[in-house]
């Protein structure tokens, strides 16, 4: 059901909060018409890129004024809701037609040691004295989806009906029937791999933990896509890992001609990225560059661990494919979970590890022995009886839905000059905000209202992104969240004022 | 209720097999007594050590001839059942006084590499052919406990009412009730530690990982008690850590003095040992030397990492302290979990990481993320029931006797010659068999029949403890296991044989 998206998931009341635009009178005709055009357009009769009636048409079929019908429209577009196009008429807002993408890039052309523990701690720990008022900050999937509900029901019968001897210890390579839906699951991005190829993990941060601990020792060098997840950054700190960050577009991912020039130049162990659904830039680099990665791993004997952990939530469908479907000499490590699709509370996710499998399984022992049994059972049933497909279909539909309305009011309400990526898939919003905006101030001004963002610097080893900001838009988006955005991007308009 | 052990848990029906021992015929009236003495020590109405009515008393009380109550005990004597003690007459066998223990083992004295991940993995990977017909190789408790059941209502309770939301990401910590409830639990060992210096991991596999990767670089070298459990040795390889291994004795635990000279001798990094119910010898150090380690270790500026995985099965009450309870300067960090307790597939371990917790959340954090939400809130509710210490309470108890009447086994069908420890608590028999023996040629040889024991070789760094074996004795004892463990004698007999 992919065919184009509303403006808004979120009730029409989002459109009576003050906006900053003259709205005068709660009475007046025209804002019944705004009303009820708004109404329209979140109901989905008009979607995203739509044109609308014409202003002549709209007065026939309401009876009313052109004035009125034009203060109508102005009002919607004064909102960021509808556009006017020279000659054309007045379409529904894509918003990717207004925003620029972040730039491509630029950081440190050398191997270094990566830091910011200390923040990424705060962020992670969930020590805070208040928690916040919403998760803008994490990494959080919408926990409350109702297609969610038959895996509950699932973890609970299997609970009642399981023996205790159900609890012994796990084979090490995880429960047989989820490494085959597994199996399945990876299929569709075009990775035919064996059940023995899979081992079960706790979550995909123990994949790429040990993907990372088999092919590097202290003081080895490893490029990464960047900016890059600041779990996986924080596993090169505590190896001792250096990292080379590569020029990474917005569009199309990791630079192939700067990563060609830094195997040349260094000594790489291994390459890290995700590929697909990135985190946090939100681009799926296309089939080509996949194709182009992996062979140029392999003209270079690299090993390529790969994080797949949102490519299940692309919202096009048939999913992309992995980096994994272009491997044909078992270099690629693919590593993924439910943490983003089911519930990470599980820990419960995969690594493939290609031609690495009997290392892979030696580090799987002593890092955690075997895994978790309780949860395998049912989520492999919640996969086996297409709950599993019924959901990331609605969930991909939810959070392309709600991309679209925090690109519109990130639009509305951050500083001119703010540049926002246009994710092909999970819940994350990567900005990149004018020169002089510092995103870790922002951060200490935010905790007075309670809300909290994932600050640009946790994103490189080596500080870099200080004017980037990630946002979480998973839980459905309601006037609180619109309120909370609003205000965040008060906060950086100040911030930028007071810099001016 | 620790008063005393009587010979076996199990039916009467084990004096029934043939033992060996010339019993002719079923209808001979010294048999039927025989069965009746037999079954009173089962019952508990004879315990070890407990003298038995004197052959005359006995003629005097069943009616029979002084020839037929002598066959009688003369049969249960052959069986090792009881034993006659000049000029005081028949006592219930303490098997502790009929069997050496294993002698003080005589590791290399220089820094080694740990291999044998081949037979760890097939030991762990469980993806043997058959399964074993008993768990006698494995690192299993009993999971049959009813004192477990309060558990399963919990966990499928909790689950029935857990609304999805508490699948989200867990603190980095863990859940601070399970965190105070594990503070509880360790203060019977005399270590008081706050909630926030313990941090909930992925079982105790995990707790001694990430206390090896905190302290250690590739290279160093590392102080193990040897043997030493499996698991341990293979994180040493997986990090690349050289082992020196100090001559431990199966009554005492680690020599101090050979500690000491190879502090003086060597750079070492970490001391890790089991100081309680040590598996695989089963001692307990007592508390002078558990002192005088932890003050050695502050000496030399030292950490060390304990193993109490087995530390809350001690059959002594209260349990013996663990070195933590010592440690004045927060070097000792403590790994344990649930998975000797109560169920091993739940991966509920902490580790109380003494000054180093910082470093310790980061190691957690890029090793696994947060723990598991499923289990913990079910597990701290059970431990703050009562339920924990009621069946910590029944499990000892059923281990002690399974104990004497595994060594009694052992005594009666493996070679002469042959050396058994005596645990004090636990469920782990370590044998060690007469020159010659070859404890992997007799794995080999079991596995016609479906049976399998963890060979020594796995227990050491450097290939030692050839002659040497572990049995699992925590699933209640039956006339299988009996069969199981005669089978097992018999093979080693013959493989003696052939050698000499």
């Amino acid at each position: 059901m992919h065919s184009g998206a509303s403006v808004s998931l979120v009730g029409r009341k989002l459109f009576h909060l003050p906006s900053g635009v003259a709205i005068v009178s709660r009475a007046k005709r025209y804002e019944q018409l705004r009303d009820l055009l708004a109404e329209r357009i979140h109901r989905g009769v008009y979607r995203c890129g739509d044109r609308l009636p014409s202003v002549r048409q709209w007065c026939r079929e309401q009876g009313v004024s052109m004035t009125t019908a034009q203060a109508c429209f102005a009002a919607l577009e004064a909102e960021g809701v509808i556009e006017a196009r020279p000659r054309s008429g007045y379409f529904v807002t894509t918003p990717t037609n207004n925003t620029p993408l972040p730039q491509r890039s630029r950081p440190e052309q050398r191997p270094v040691l990566v830091s910011r523990w200390k923040q990424v701690q705060a962020l992670v720990v969930g020590s805070a004295p208040h928690q916040p008022r919403h998760a803008l900050a994490n990494g959080m999937p919408d926990l409350r989806a109702k297609t969610l509900l038959p895996l509950q029901r699932l973890l609970t019968q299997s609970q009642r009906q399981a023996s205790l001897t159900q609890f012994a210890y796990d084979s090490l390579a995880g429960d047989a029937e989820l490494r085959r839906q597994i199996t399945h699951l990876m299929s569709h991005s075009g990775c035919m791999r064996h059940i023995d190829d899979v081992i079960v993990t706790t979550g995909c941060q123990e994949a790429l933990a040990i993907a990372l601990r088999l092919l590097t020792q202290p003081g080895d060098v490893v490029a990464v896509d960047s900016p890059a997840f600041y779990g996986a950054m924080q596993m090169l700190e505590a190896r001792g890992l250096k990292a080379l960050e590569i020029p990474t577009d917005a569009e199309h991912g990791i630079s192939l001609g700067a990563l060609e020039l830094a195997l040349e130049q260094w000594p790489i162990k291994a390459i890290m990225v995700t590929p697909t659904c990135n985190n946090p830039l939100g681009y799926s680099m296309d089939d080509e560059r996949k194709r182009a990665l992996v062979e140029l791993a392999r003209r270079h004997d690299v090993a390529i661990i790969e994080d797949d952990v949102y490519g299940d939530l692309a919202y096009a469908a048939p999913r992309p494919r992995s980096l994994a479907a272009f491997d044909e000499d078992g270099r690629v490590l693919l590593c993924s979970s439910v943490s983003k699709t089911l519930l990470p509370g599980l820990r419960l996710g995969w690594l493939a590890p290609g031609r690495y499998r009997d290392r892979a399984l030696h580090e799987k022992y002593v890092s955690t022995g075997s895994s978790a049994t309780l949860a395998q059972g049912s989520v492999a049933e919640f996969m086996a009886r297409g709950h599993h497909a019924r959901h990331l279909s609605a969930m991909r539909n939810q959070y392309r839905l709600q991309r679209d309305q925090m690109r519109t009011w990130v639009h509305q309400y951050f500083p001119q000059g703010t540049r926002v990526s246009a994710p092909s898939g999970g819940f994350m919003l990567w900005l990149e905000l004018p020169e002089g905006f510092d995103s870790i101030a922002l951060n200490q001004h935010l905790a007075e209202h309670r809300l909290e963002i994932a600050p640009g610097p946790l994103f490189s080893a080596s500080g870099k992104y200080q004017r980037c900001l990630r946002l979480n838009f998973a839980s459905p988006l309601n006037d609180d969240t619109h309120a909370a955005i609003r205000l965040i991007g008060d906060c950086a308009r100040a911030q930028l004022l007071v810099v001016s």
